[in-house]
């Protein structure tokens, strides 16, 4: 049974651009294509188009149940639905696997063209920057010319950002929930570790280990229960797991002893076996590159001149991964651009991770917001 | 030249014990023998000894210069000397090679005397507890019935408080730094990862990688950058490397971007050229299982009930391997036993490795109450 706040079945559609396109690091790639969904309806004025778009492991499937797999259910199903804090009653929702994904969108899993091979590591990093000019004729091809909202939580959120600065035309309301305008020394520091473990993996064959029939899974593993530490909070962790340990006594060898190993094991070996490792790297760039401020001497408030979109700016207490610190940057900025800007800061338990989740003071500020958006 | 308030050259000892040790695992070792360095002189009423514990990647060599190798500096060179807070002209300063160590004590890179072979694997986990029961046949051999002070940094903390609680006539000060009664979900998921990078590289040939003259070299470097991250401070990091890059221009590669990659790789590099991997899995484990509390029900002060010794704890405001916080639990429970206990938290920027470091006020705290120590 699909619940009435469900938007129910969904199946992925596909958009192909066979315009070429410039990537941010001078490599073009002939055309591409996106498989996306939707949820509810694009209204006559086209006004009411929300973009949600994914972090890290993040996909095109935001809402509803996947057509081909009754158990997938959007990662963010309990935002978006009828009379959820994003309403798919009053907005039309579009959620789009970006470029260089592994679900679907051309990507180090897409074959090369000129090659006939996967392309693995001879696909070309792509950027934030690059995902959203992407995502740009996506919304032409949809017939949106501007968003009512751009959403996005972490690496999303640098998205939202970033469309309120290439296209501040095309962009009402941007929402950047536990986001940062660019990574500090220790984000990217974790996202090193990630990828070294990935590159070292014997199976990883220079990133040609389509070619040869193998996943660097050891990789990959390593690289998730890494960046999963960063994900939940240290007293989130000690809720959870504690020191609670699998058996009444010790192993004295290197099996689960605490629930916390298992855990983690378990996060790791989930997401080796569906993700792709040549995504995975790429995105981390694609992390520890963005910084919009670059290009103006580290000055955020001058790299945003250009923004006119209003701004909703949300952070968690106990995210050390892109701490409050880290989205107050980004409303001083604003700020000092006399830019509309709501910020919430909410206290929870849950770290990095709050923001997929249902805690009821924060979805009670997305949905206040979102019902003040007009369309 | 030597400075004046160096130790100078130093040569390690050897002590072998052939009474059998029963661990706490349940495993018992025939014999062993642990490699120690001392400086400064055991006065006639053997009672100015002061046993310095190392933490995970430590060793014997605490001060001076390393006989066979004149850039090997002691680790905690800035503290132990004459006139250093460590004053050596006062104390008869022990530094040893933890049993299962990698610098000479019996340990995992050892001979299996039934088999010939390096005991590998094979050599069973030794806790804390067997740490401290094997320094104290050292005491004996060496004739000190009661150290003045028993201290370390981290993990040798650890060591410090359990030798109050093994042993709580033969130590009248406890001197722990940066330390914790036992390590937080987080902690473990750390040293689980770090396991992880380990015991998935395929040179570790389930610990006897010795047997096929190889090394996990992989594992080791990912473990080591694992660790590394939690040593620093997210301050101290920013403030050291920022996102400072290497050359003007992004690479569009996975080559080094930022310095703290190439920061990390270096670590990690150096690391897996000189440490033993079964001697590090050993650690990780040691470090997760140490908890005197949990016989008690989890109730430190209960656990701590028989402890006799005086105590300084200093944290460190910036480490967040180790905060305040899990000093204060120690200060607490002690206070409840009515101990006398000295507490000190460092305002500093270095992070956990701020125990290795010289701060001023830090190194002011224990030069004053060491030199209060009666001897």
């Amino acid at each position: 049974m699909i619940a009435d706040n469900s938007v129910g079945v969904v199946a992925p559609q596909r958009f192909y651009s066979d315009v070429p396109l410039t990537l941010k690091s001078g490599a073009q790639l002939p055309g591409f294509e996106l498989v996306f969904e939707t949820y509810g309806t694009l209204n006559a004025a086209r006004s009411n188009a929300v973009l949600v778009c994914h972090a890290l492991s993040g996909n095109h499937h935001v809402a509803g149940i996947a057509s081909d797999n009754p158990k997938n259910l959007g990662w963010w199903d309990n935002l978006v639905g009828p009379g959820k804090p994003l309403d798919t009653r009053k907005f039309f929702v579009v959620g789009v696997n970006n470029l260089g994904g592994c679900f679907g969108s051309t990507g180090p899993l897409s074959r090369n063209p000129e090659t006939g091979k996967h392309y693995g590591a001879d696909f070309p990093l792509v950027m934030v920057e690059d995902w959203v000019a992407a995502q740009a004729r996506l919304a032409d091809h949809l017939g949106i010319e501007a968003w009512a909202a751009v959403i996005g939580g972490s690496l999303g959120g640098m998205q939202a950002l970033e469309w309120s600065l290439q296209f501040p035309e095309r962009i009402r309301h941007a929402i950047a929930i536990a986001s940062a305008p660019k990574l500090s020394a220790q984000n990217i520091a974790f996202n090193e570790i990630a990828r070294q473990a990935i590159l070292s993996d014997p199976d990883f064959h220079d990133g040609h280990y389509a070619e040869y029939g193998v996943v660097p899974e050891r990789g990959l593993r390593l690289a998730r229960m890494i960046g999963h530490i960063t994900y939940l909070s240290d007293d989130q962790m000690n809720e959870k797991f504690g020191r609670q340990m699998r058996y009444d006594q010790h192993t004295y060898n290197y099996d689960v002893d605490f629930e916390i190993e298992s855990y983690l094991r378990y996060q790791g070996d989930k997401f080796a076996g569906f993700f792709d490792a040549n995504t995975y790297l790429m995105t981390t760039k694609t992390l520890d590159y963005f910084d919009p401020a670059y290009a103006y001497g580290g000055d955020l408030a001058a790299a945003l001149v250009r923004v006119r979109a209003d701004f909703l700016v949300v952070s968690f207490s106990t995210d050390w991964r892109f701490s409050p610190a880290r989205s107050r940057e980004i409303v001083f900025a604003l700020l000092k651009n006399r830019r509309r800007v709501a910020y919430a800061e909410i206290d929870c338990v849950a770290g990095h991770d709050s923001f997929l989740l249902n805690d009821a003071h924060y979805h009670a500020v997305l949905r206040a917001y979102l019902e003040n958006i007009a369309v």
